[in-house]
């Protein structure tokens, strides 16, 4: 088992390993002792799942309740929100009680927030079951749901006490989802970890204990910094600007991965065109994106990515922020102007040169 | 004009004077500048003051926009919550941005609400205009809104850059409401402020800065020392087990007020039958209650408030506690079971009593 400990404004330790699952009650007791355990998962994950955490929940002597949600992002919604909530007043939760998010990134994201705000705030564990999860949405505290106007729009800072990532669940993932979330490890190779791109040029999934703990590791070390995401907590979104974009513009139904793979080469691509950065850099990146079946292209129009892009919620003032690659392992930001006029690099010329 | 600063989780000051709103948007430009101000208010509250703030901030450069709430309790629901972050979006209100909530404390709950949770959290400001907003629920940074189950069993701790208390707001409320507002100030001279208690003997009006000035310094002293209500923060809940339990019961058709000045009375009489606290302080926190024109006895019954209570999110597994005052000025707690059998106080016991 690999362990990173993060000092955000609580400390909290993040576990990797095979089988952690069916091994969790015992592990949580020995950090807090409740009567209730509340696991919320999805019906997917629950097939495989549920049964090892509920088993090991109960044989450490915590009472179980468990709550199973639609899978799919249109869960993060309102709805689904208001309803555990109405599930945890219902069965009488107190402040003293726990809620565990077993899945990937919509149920840790739902829980997570619910956690925040349900009495203000009960502790939390995330267990994630995918790699997007278990490299990014379960580390970092970002909760939060989906509202008509945007993905993610409303939510939390709110950190969890523990992160159980058993690799074994990856196990389970069908390949199209195991890609989807080596995005963002791509993404950390990228922004702050040459040695690291080089190990995925191998195979990943018999080194993906090693993997995500490096991917962690980043980031815990970027959000002890920013844990308020004011300064360079924003190097982790790199690719996400546009991918954000291209998400939205899909109505989702490109996924996160596929959409910040685009949006990583499509970045890497303008910065190459403006004389930001290498072309080397600009290949690199696009080759890695390909060799793990992402998408390098959209086929949206810079128009459309434009306009969606002016409702992102990252945008302060009139100026956009982007992140930059200059040689893999290290970036730094580009702000530039949403409006066109006057000097510099505006939003426009970005997406033109980005979709050359 | 008054100030007290407090040091929660973040630093901010609480300014109290008559004719602060009309100087609002000089005195916040002076300490964060942006783009755009949303005012949130109630109707009743807009007709008296809402072109004070908006003209004082449009004066100081900042662009306003209005969002205006039906008035009531009913209005800390999950419909306006949501109908209001819309607002926000739809606005393309940014982080940066500014949210100001211009009322008593269902405006201040819920846009403070809004304000911890919409893109995770923007600054706001608490302008209440209400005495109970005025000395409680506009410091100390508890936010939230109420769901089916009860009342404000969904929020968040998060702290305004600042409150603007313009005591001149206080003279366009009816008296019933200036009196419901003042069992809370009672209630500070009850478990910390023998003097305050003693200046509520002659009439509030003339002297009213300095009383809230009172009250907010030992609301901040105690939120200084516990923030997030694991401890001390509990003595501000003198009155309000029984008092929370008071409201629930009517449907919140009795006030906060009432039902908290009730529940002082009773508690007190309680513990005074139960020899943990004297008849003189017994009967000094009843007749200052008379005083003040709030009820000192409840028509419901022992199993009415025994079976409301048992779902009081204060608490913690089969216990509960309550604030006993032993002579005016200062208080300790009591923790009793809540279940019948064993030795000891039972919640059954304090209601028998308290109810004689």
């Amino acid at each position: 088992m690999l362990t990173v400990t993060v000092n955000a404004s609580k400390k909290y330790d993040i576990l990797i390993g095979g089988g952690l699952l069916s091994r969790s009650g015992e592990i949580v007791r020995y950090l807090y002792r409740c009567k209730t355990a509340v696991v919320v998962t999805d019906d997917n994950v629950a097939r495989f799942h549920l049964s090892k955490v509920t088993q090991s929940f109960e044989s450490a002597g915590y009472q179980v309740l468990t709550y199973v949600i639609p899978h799919g992002e249109a869960s993060k919604s309102r709805e689904q929100y208001f309803a555990l909530l109405d599930f945890l007043a219902e069965n009488r939760v107190t402040r003293t009680d726990l809620l565990v998010a077993l899945g990937g990134g919509v149920v840790g994201d739902l829980t997570g927030f619910a956690a925040a705000t349900y009495l203000r705030g009960i502790k939390f564990i995330q267990m994630p079951t995918t790699v997007l999860a278990a490299v990014d949405s379960s580390v970092g505290g970002k909760t939060g749901i989906d509202i008509p106007a945007g993905k993610n729009l409303v939510g939390a800072f709110y950190q969890p006490i523990l992160v159980i990532c058993d690799t074994l669940t990856l196990s389970t993932l069908p390949d199209s989802v195991y890609d989807d979330g080596c995005a963002e490890i791509i993404k950390y190779g990228c922004i702050a970890d040459a040695e690291l791109f080089e190990w995925l040029k191998k195979p990943i999934r018999p080194q993906i204990d090693r993997v995500i703990e490096r991917c962690v590791s980043i980031k815990r070390d970027i959000v002890n910094q920013d844990e308020l995401d004011m300064g360079i907590r924003a190097t982790l979104n790199f690719g996400h600007t546009i991918g954000h974009a291209i998400e939205k513009a899909s109505n989702f139904t490109i996924t996160h991965g596929q959409a910040v793979a685009t949006g990583m080469v499509m970045i890497a691509n303008a910065m190459f065109r403006l004389g930001k950065a290498s072309e080397a850099t600009y290949e690199a990146i696009r080759d890695m994106v390909e060799a793990y079946r992402l998408p390098v292209k959209t086929s949206f129009t810079e128009e459309e990515l434009y306009d969606t892009m002016t409702t992102d919620k990252k945008r302060s003032g009139d100026r956009l922020r982007f992140i930059i690659v200059k040689e893999i392992g290290s970036c730094e930001y580009l702000d530039v102007r949403v409006e066109d006029g006057g000097d510099g690099i505006t939003l426009r010329k970005v997406l033109k040169e980005a979709l050359k």
